[in-house]
């Protein structure tokens, strides 16, 4: 399907005099996530992940994507004239390298400024000069070709209350403000949507399974400026912004603001989420204090009020897919089950809890070779049937005032290999060695990250991705600064791990055309003890889903491991034991019965 | 002791108009260790630990050093005027703080630019000028009252003969100019010593245990420029550079060449080894690339040349080692043995090896409560008697042609607590764990040192200091770019392992004033397997030395921990067997034997 759109849009680019026209997978903040109106990649190209950048040229279309979607990028590519990079891998060249190779003097090199953020806006600059090339960024090439592109979503915004949030919105502009002084800063430009939201503790419905609105904010030592689509404020909003002295402007007015406004002579800025567009015109005006938005740190380690919402959420939404793993194992064969609607019965008994809100990502569930793909989506147009035989996966999470939750059960459906044994077995002692660890004020999670993959190692295997990330509080289910890998981008700062941040940990083993596992546990950092060595933490369990039996292979566990799933299993039953029938509690017993 | 030298710094401080004087332990390459010349800070001090700088005041003198030196250092100063500050302790401020809030406007900051590296050198010009004060950077004030100063060492440089190093000077040339290109840079200015001998396969004895020379090296696409001490040169060495087209100047003109030549348009120099006063005289001339020095990498991973060597002698070397072990259990009690006189024999076991040159560090020979100091020098004035009861730590080392030693093992004397073989368990399970990692490429040694702490973590025990340090071929037994850590300072490159670096492997525990454990071997990096995954490492491990069963409590190691003790010393067995007396091996089969 692609051909005809970058047909479309190479004739916008000669009208328009661009000789390379890059399309990213991005919002005006830099999002992980973006609603339709962003998808002018996936418009392009029909590739349906969530990371990937488009670069056509008049002759060549390459799409660039990570080591998740490479399987799913072949598929959805196939049949078109875009040819797939995959990044990472060895002798594969970065879009910044092939344009450095391929823009010759006098062409233009062209993308819209606001939607890529700072860095990535410079590079491709800076290669334009050194080819005696030029940019334009000022150029929405494919909303112009886009016939039928979604409205800009304008969702209402509502109000995460006091008693879920723990902090009110003068206390965190309060902690902000010393951060800010610590900085040298007399203002700060934020950008980013989820940490907007939690600073001012609303919500919106602006993209799919994340809570926020399109907004931007400024805010100095006495002034805050939030700019918002204002049609969507309710008088209760408007007054509470009223009462918290947070002044209103129009979401598309934030560029003119910064036009013409007497700008803070020292902003601090998260160049990460600042598009190349705002970068430009704050830095024609202001000094720029390049900084982490402090509001990141901040919102990452869950207070008190926060973590005991979390605890409740997490058991309930626990309990949604241990009954869901209940009725999967009773109804197959009986009843028609596809991947879509297992999907859809798991939703529905996450509606159940009053303080749902909707998914936190949309569920993967994918069962045989579809769960090798780590962020496969099943198609409704293209159902597939579980079957009694070989393993499913379902990777799910749920909004809630109380939380955001993030849970990957791999379940046995029958007959599997031996192979899918070992695999299994290996990732659950990662993941148990994982949430086991203790260890000392000052690890990032790289010192960590080898508990979960070591098991695996062992046997020459690794899974391409990270192993664990941040997770927010009714906000994105990807948070950071914090997380567990052990490879990181030249120059990035990892962050310590701090008590009352939140993790996933989840390894796996994804064989192409064969099958995947991944089993996924939440963790919250929890002080352990204070020494004279030092402060150690350990991890706390948010998840209580029992782990699939069946698919263990003994001979890769050590009684260690053993002890301490039994001691994780014995946690499930008793949590759960008095909230479900007497069918479903005699099962819970047998699947989580000492090993 | 240190009161009198200190008063006199004041005079002269007065006499140039200085109010704070800075002395660090440095020589003019920011080398780790230094010959007696430039031990300025140790003879103003008393203090004589590897790491540390004092400020001196009107008022006040302060000495910085860091976690291994606490102990050592409490007691070196106690009765001077001398005030110790903790580096890494909470609430300790850093000598930058201090300064910032203590130089006042109109003062003088003074310092040797010359023992100064680029960056610190920096960091104090800014807060000089922050604090409306000035810095002068070109007195070297201990010089003018230290009376009976050592002579600048200039001792002979003699050849390491291509045998022994694989690769010739041309051939390490045309690498390093590779590297060069590859970073748009026409010329390298190299002040790291190691590095220098490394590229011009020569060595010296300028600084004890570091067979290193003096020198500065100026290297362009077509010049090799080196300073070294001329009086020292033999006619075969001169012969030598000639042949190889290396220019010979002496090593004090090294200023005045930078101040008169028309130097490289585009300089690379790492900045870390670069002092303050040559920064300042290549920045007025060339635009300085900033890169670490790119010989660094290329010494680090040893070739098989150089690695068929240290196979060699590491098996001499632990034999030696296992021999003293031998001795040292055999005659205490029988004879007076003092942590001195069993350093000398262990000494003298290696100087019985023929490739043998020198000790690659003091040996550490600690008794007791001794071993607590991380780095102790026994004292020959104060003798301390080995008695037939608690523990003995001996780390020590050689360097030899063929590679540089460095090993450690804690040995039980008789009687131990319950509490001594429990920390001895928990150290020998870290270090045996992490001997036998598995890890991707792409992993930094801070993805591996929990392995060797998680035992201990467990416990709530940490050792305050790095799990292992690269180390030379012939040359400094401590050496970048590889470490096994799990803190860095602040925006610190991490080098990812690969196949011929070698690294030590030294977890510990240090109870003040009770014990110290520590078990040293060393490793070299291997490939394993390399499949779609990737490439898998593991490492190999050259040290064959036996390690103390008497002290261990296997309570705290599981049967896998106990497999791989048992196969390590299966391997120690057969590898000395056949080189030892009767008595010898009867005795080394009895301390291998299988747990």
């Amino acid at each position: 399907m692609a051909n005809y759109e970058i047909k479309q849009l190479r004739e916008q680019m000669s009208k328009e005099g661009i000789d390379y026209y890059i399309v990213p997978t991005s919002d005006f903040h830099n999002s992980e996530y973006v609603s339709d109106y962003f998808k002018k990649r996936e418009y392009l190209t029909g590739f349906t992940g969530s990371n990937g950048s488009i670069l056509v040229g008049k002759q060549e279309a390459i799409l660039w994507t990570d080591g998740r979607y490479f399987i799913q990028a072949e598929k959805e590519l196939s049949g078109s004239e875009v040819i797939l990079y995959k990044m990472g891998e060895p002798d594969v060249k970065t879009m910044e390298e092939y344009l450095g190779e391929h823009l010759l003097a006098g062409q233009v090199l062209g993308f819209d400024g606001r939607v890529l953020d700072t860095k990535t806006g410079e590079t491709f600059a800076t290669i334009a000069t050194k080819n005696n090339a030029k940019i334009c960024f000022s150029k929405d090439l494919v909303c112009s070709i886009w016939n039928n592109i979604p409205q800009m979503p304008a969702n209402k915004i509502f109000l995460m209350p006091e008693k879920y949030c723990g902090k009110t919105v003068e206390e965190k502009l309060f902690q902000l403000r010393d951060k800010l002084k610590q900085n040298q800063a007399d203002g700060f430009v934020l950008s980013k949507l989820d940490d907007i939201m939690w600073l001012f503790n609303i919500r919106g419905f602006d993209v799919d399974c994340n809570p926020v609105a399109l907004s931007f904010a400024y805010i100095t030592m006495k002034q805050v400026v939030l700019f918002v689509q204002k049609e969507i404020l309710t008088e209760e909003i408007k007054k509470y912004f009223e009462e918290n002295q947070i002044q209103i402007k129009e979401y598309h007015e934030f560029y003119e603001f910064l036009t013409n406004k007497d700008l803070e002579a020292n902003l601090l800025c998260d160049l990460r989420y600042t598009n190349y567009t705002t970068y430009q015109l704050i830095k024609a005006k202001s000094h720029i204090i390049a900084l982490n938005n402090p509001t990141e740190i901040l919102k990452a380690k869950k207070n008190e009020v926060e973590l005991s919402w979390m605890r409740k959420i997490y058991e309930k939404d626990s309990r949604a897919v241990t009954k869901f793993i209940f009725w999967l194992k009773k109804n197959l064969g009986k009843i028609e089950i596809t991947e879509v609607s297992a999907a859809d019965y798991l939703e529905s008994l996450r509606r159940e809890i009053p303080e749902f809100i909707e998914l936190s990502f949309p569920t993967i569930s994918a069962y045989g070779k579809n769960a090798a793909m780590m962020h496969y989506e099943a198609n409704p147009l293209e159902p597939v049937l579980l079957k009694s035989e070989g393993m499913y996966l379902v990777d799910s999470g749920g909004q809630y005032f109380g939380g955001t939750t993030d849970v990957t059960r791999t379940i046995s459906l029958g007959a599997v290999t031996k192979e899918m044994k070992k695999h299994f077995t290996l990732t659950l002692v990662g993941m148990l060695q994982l949430s086991n660890a203790v260890f000392l004020e000052g690890c990032t999670g790289r010192s960590l990250d080898i508990l979960a993959r070591k098991a695996l190692w062992e046997e020459g295997i690794d899974y391409k991705c990270g192993t664990g990330h941040g997770v927010g509080y009714c906000l994105n289910v990807h948070e950071g600064p914090q997380g567990i890998r052990f490879k990181y981008p030249l120059g990035y700062q990892e962050a310590p791990l701090e008590a009352g941040m939140v993790v996933t940990n989840e390894p796996g083993v994804y064989v192409k055309d064969s099958h995947g596992i991944r089993i996924e546990n939440v963790l919250v950092v929890e002080k352990k003890i204070q020494n004279s060595d030092g402060l150690f933490y350990n991890f706390e369990t948010l998840t209580m889903v029992p782990i699939e039996l069946e698919l263990l292979d003994l001979d890769y566990m050590s009684q260690k491991d053993r002890d301490l799933l039994n001691a994780y299993h014995k946690k499930v039953y008793s949590i759960h034991e008095s909230y479900l029938s007497e069918e479903e509690k005699i099962w819970l017993k047998e699947v989580t019965k000492e090993i």
